[in-house]
Parts: structure tokens; sequence; C-alpha cells
């Protein structure tokens, strides 16, 4: 075992401060990796807190990983020491089962490992995060990270980025089609920057104005205030793909009414009560209303080859460790353009 | 115009009876059909009794239509007088939007015309249904219907039929594939009949010990409880496909629980009241929530010879004219297995 420095919650109450962690000697599949950048995730918050219940304290947060390989195992074929890679959202999974089996880890029937506050495969050892030095992961759960892109950017594409990424595909959303997106913080952010690169016409709904110029920034065509009844009885039938990152409770029924026919509401926040749905909302134009979570190691891949290839990257904000708790309230406050990223140098 | 034979309700709180309508005279594009068959759907009754506000009186509803050409006018090419053919849930739509001009005329950007309670495209001329001796209908919006099954079965078809068929071929339900049908009426059993015959594995859940019998004779695999939670967890995460045909209030996450990985939940009945959708419900395992609304006419004609090929007809109790308030009282009870088609030789 090799001790690493790390910053942890104790407790749901409590603020996060250094701690020391045990990461495992590099087995024969695994990869050690030197940490450069970890974004701050909303996720990060809500189980620093113990706000989705079952954290197991210290929680050591962090799943938007870039940073350079400093060991492998003797198996490893994909990876050598120097690679610029990135770690996600999960660390492992069965391997086995259907979904493992078609690349879609994120939804592993055995229950796949976090990359914290989660319990490795061998239902004993819990994971810690990217708030740390270092991190041995499997080289199956390793990404290559170009060196095109600046990687502070980078890493919040590991969750932000996929995240978004992902439902973009799964629903095959193309040059021309019409695409609004809900929210406008790390995940709209991004959602903003993917779809306006696969050539859709991006409308970016919120319901502060204030938001109008950093929509356009980011590459959003249309602007429009959901506050605004007249505005939203204009919208309706207008859509073909609505993004919604909101975690806090709204009406569904309200957004649902923007879709044309065969129209796609993704969910990518959780409310944190059941919103309701009025199954006319849907019969009426044949509208879906689906969820997504993260992507499969495969996508991932592809979205930080696609990323690297389209120039995209998160919009971030530097932070140290030791202001990490800080940038916990601005998040929640919602001021922060749109992703802070940790700079693990400052771990000392 | 000819006067025909029907049966109206001419407010929400009187009984149908005997009422005399106007049919136009059959334009160059239109057929006359003299009506053999007519299911009872629940639509009628939602109608009759304006449950769903906007019912235009004298209500003759009926769009299970099942008759023999008598007229066609001077352009019609698709059909001659004596074809058998049949009516479903619209007449005409627009014909010059993105949806009808791809098939989808259930969804007609311009509002289309239902077959009865509902505006002709001149926006002006009131519908009548199917509960009448006659009806004209432009050539498009009629169906072929073959002579190999018995008519008063195909009947059904023309809605229940329909709006089963279509989701499911939609979502490309195949053989293998695991199928639960909610709600065992109506729509339920011929949903079981079609997944049954697409190679499906079909499973009906039903909160009634006393549907088992029914299910297997129908078609389906298996028969589950949805009343004991223990079976209800045993189930999680393992159906493909659920069709949702329940027009009661209900929970849908009970029913999401139970969907695998991309599994799909489609809802053709519409509760009186919002249901609730928990995130998480479809986030966890990239499962939809998706309505449908009958089919477009191309689809219907599929659907049609599909049955026709596969021997696949509706279950059905005949019925007079006279017996149709009587019948209404028994469908509101659940006491028809599964359909009430009325006889119109009886409308003298």
């Amino acid at each position: 075992m090799n001790a690493v420095k790390a910053y942890a919650a104790q407790s749901a109450e409590k603020p996060l401060g250094p701690f020391q962690i045990d990461r495992r000697e590099p087995g024969s599949t695994d990869v050690e990796i030197k940490i450069l950048y970890c974004g701050v995730c909303h996720s990060d918050i809500h189980t620093a807190r113990n706000e989705w219940q079952g954290s197991m304290y210290p929680v050591v947060p962090g799943h938007e990983i870039v940073g350079k390989v400093t060991r492998v195992g003797d198996s490893v074929s994909k990876f050598k020491v120097g690679d610029t890679v990135g770690v996600g959202c999960f660390v492992d999974s069965c391997g086995h089962c259907n979904n493992c089996k078609n690349h879609k880890e994120q939804y592993c029937e055995n229950g796949h490992t976090q990359t914290y506050n989660s319990y490795s495969q061998d239902k004993k050892t819990i994971t810690y995060g990217g708030y740390s030095s270092h991190i041995v992961v499997t080289e199956g759960f390793v990404l290559h990270v170009s060196d095109k892109l600046p990687l502070e950017k980078v890493a919040p594409l590991l969750c932000a980025g996929i995240t978004t990424y992902s439902p973009l595909k799964r629903w095959n959303v193309k040059a021309g089609d019409k695409v609004a997106v809900l929210g406008l913080g790390g995940l709209g952010h991004m959602a903003v920057k993917i779809a306006a690169s696969m050539g859709a016409e991006v409308t970016v709904l919120s319901r502060s104005k204030s938001k109008a110029k950093d929509a356009t920034e980011l590459g959003a065509t249309n602007f429009e205030l959901t506050t605004d009844p007249e505005n939203m009885k204009r919208l309706a039938n207008s859509f073909d793909f609505i993004i919604d990152t909101v975690s806090a409770l709204h009406d569904y029924n309200d957004y649902l009414s923007l879709l044309g026919t065969d129209g796609v509401m993704v969910l990518l926040g959780v409310p944190p009560e059941p919103s309701t749905v009025q199954a006319f909302s849907l019969i009426g134009n044949r509208r879906s209303v689906v969820g997504s979570l993260v992507g499969g190691i495969k996508e991932t891949q592809e979205m930080l080859d696609y990323c690297a290839e389209h120039g995209i990257t998160s919009d971030v904000e530097m932070i140290n460790i030791d202001q990490v708790n800080e940038a916990y309230e601005r998040t929640l406050a919602g001021d922060v353009h749109y992703r802070f990223v940790i700079d693990m140098a400052s771990l000392v």
C-alpha cells in the first residue's frame, strides 16, 4: 500500500480538510496516475454532505480526473508511463453481465464501482476519488487524453462532458435538429457546446435574463425566458430534443409541451422529489421522457476524442485545494462559470 | 345530403337513443360505406358523457367501423362498390404538414379530423361516428379489410388494434423480447395477442388473479400479481417493454422499476390526474416513458394486413344498438371480454 495525500469530508457537517489515504500497489492490470486536475461536480457536494444518504466517511470526492501515468502493471498494454490519461465517474464493473459486455458499464447489472464512496468489486474496499495526489485504476477504466487541449479544461469532460454527449448520441441528435438546454450550469454549458458542435440549433431555456450573453458565447443560437407564459406558448411543439439539467423540482409537463412529434426530453438532474407527468403530454405528440447516466468507457473515449478533434473543453475557474469548501458554497449559489477545477499541485 | 339512421347522445346526462343525421353526398374522392359493425371504445363513453369536456351534442360515437362500399366518387381509385373496408379514429387531416407527409396523420400539425365529435377540415362541419347506418369518408382515410377474418371481430382492430400495434412496431419489439402488459381490457387483450404474435414473451400484470386464465388463453406466457410487493421486487429490471393501458391513476415509478436497461414504458391510457415520475427511475437504467396515439393510415393498413395474415382478431361480445347504454355500464364495470361490437343491422 502507498500512503497518498488527499482532501476528505469526515462527516456530513464538517468542511473538507487534509487527509491521508492508502492506495493499493498497482496490480498487473493497474495504472497508477499522478492527478493533475480534478473538477468539482455537484455530486461531490451531495456525497460529502450525505444528501443522497449512504455516504461512507471519510469521503474523498472527485470524479473528473486528468493526470499522468506514473506506473503500470505487467499486463497493462494500453498505457505507458508518462501518458496523459483521464478517469471518470466509475473505476470498475463486473465485466461479465450483458451491460458490461455491451459497453454499458454505467448500468452494470451487478453494480459498478464508482470512483468514490463506493465498494470495489471485492465488495469490501471503499473507493476514494480524485481530491488526492494519486489514484490506481484498472486499465479498462482509464481513458486516453489528448495533449492538444488545456488539460484543466478537459477534466470536467469526464463527467459533465460524457453525461451530455451520451444522450445526444444515443438519441441521434444531428445537424439541423432543434435542441433546447434547460439550466445553464456545469452540465448545461457542456450540452450547449456539444450539441452546437453537432450542428444542432441550440436554444437555452432559462429563468434568468442574465444568462443570455453567456448562452450565445457558448454557441447557442437562441435564448428564451421560461418565466414568460406567452414565450412558452409560442415555443410549443418546437424542439426535437430537450436536455434537462435542472435538479430542483420543476413541472416536466411545462417543458414536454415544447417538444414536437417524436420529441425526446432527457433528464440528467435528479430533483429531490418526483415531478408529475400528464399522460397526454406524451401521447398527444408521441413524446418521450428518458433518463441517462454518464456513459460507458468506450463512449467516454469516443467523447474525449471527439472533443479533442472539435476543440471542445469546459469553461473552468481554477482553484487550489484549500478553496474547495468555498467553491462548494459558490457552486450551490450558482456562482461559477461553469466548473471549478482543482489544481492538484496545490495539495502539498 | 342523405339522411341516415344513427344513435346519439343528446347531452352528457342522457342515454343514447335513435337519431337521424345527414351524411354528405359522396364527392369525387369520397367513399360511401354501409356500416356492418362498430366497436364500443371507452372513448365513446368519455365523449358521450362529456368527461373530456368539449363534447358537441348531439354526439354520435363510434370509431371502430367495418362495412361495405356502396358508392364511390369519380376520382376514387383504391376502392370499388362491394369492397370490405374499415374506418378508424380519424377521417381526414390537413395533408400538407410534415406529419401528414410522413404518414403520421394522427399527429397532424393543423389538427386531424376525428371520426366523431370533431371538426371537418372545413373547420365548420361536425363529424358523426359509426353508430349509424352509413358513413362517407375521403378514400385516403379508408382501409382495406380482408374477408378472411370474421368482420365483427376485425372492427376493434381499427382502434384497439392499431393503438397497441403502433408502439410495438415503433419501439421495435421483436422475438425474444420481454413485454409486460398492464391492464387486461380492450387495449390490453390486443396488446397480448399482437406482442405474442411478434414472438415476444408476454407477461400480464394485474391486480386481479381472476385474469390469469384469460391471460394464458390470449397468448401470455406469464401472469403476475402487482398487489404482492415480493412479486414486484422479484420482477425488478426484468422487462424490455411495458404497455400501460390503465387509465386510472397509478404510480408510474412502481412499473418503471420493472424495466431493464433501455426499457420503454408506453402510456396508452390517460389517467384523470398526472402521475409522478422520479428522475432516478429513468436515469438509473436509461429507461423511457413514452406516449403513443393510435397510428397513421399507412400503418393501420399494415396492421390490418398483419392481423389477417396472422389470424389476429379481437375477442368480442355482439350487441344490438338498443343495448349500447347497458354495454357502456358493463364496460365501466370491466364486465366485457373484451370488446362490445354493435351489429349495425339492428339499427332499423
